[in-house]
């Protein structure tokens, strides 16, 4: 399913960075339960957009937009749970 | 350079999702100036992350990622200048 080209070393680099990016504001999220400042209605804009990504890059054969989108989208999850729990603390 | 196909569409749905999902964080920074809580490095991190997909999806000829990281890109530039300019604040 997945061929290797050499581009796939550009987005797995992508990958990488733009994933983590995204991590410590979820390990805070996580930590503190402060979650007032997140927007939920801008988490479920991005779960279903990183989930289309996903679906987008599971058509295109691209395995770095696949692993990318699986984590963004599993992140962004962590945080709407957080955010739907911990709403009224 | 650009041949059209239905994918497109999903791709274009994500573009617009996850990149207006940026958005209200850098209206907010743009107008409070208060960027205290936006991490420098992150920022950089998902800058350079942005570039790389960008530069991707221009190999692998998709609009739909040239547009959405072409727009997260600047976003994220923008945040990056106001965190430098007011860091001191």
């Amino acid at each position: 399913m997945f061929h290797f080209e050499p581009i796939e070393i550009i987005g797995f680099i992508a990958a990488i960075l733009t994933t983590s990016a995204f991590i410590p504001q979820v390990y805070r999220a996580w930590k503190t339960k402060n979650v007032e400042a997140i927007s939920l209605t801008m988490f479920i804009a991005m779960f279903i957009g990183v989930i289309l990504w996903l679906v987008y890059g599971i058509y295109i054969n691209s395995l770095s937009m696949v692993i990318a989108n699986t984590i963004t989208s599993l992140l962004s999850l962590v945080i709407i749970v957080l955010k739907i729990r911990h709403r009224n603390d």
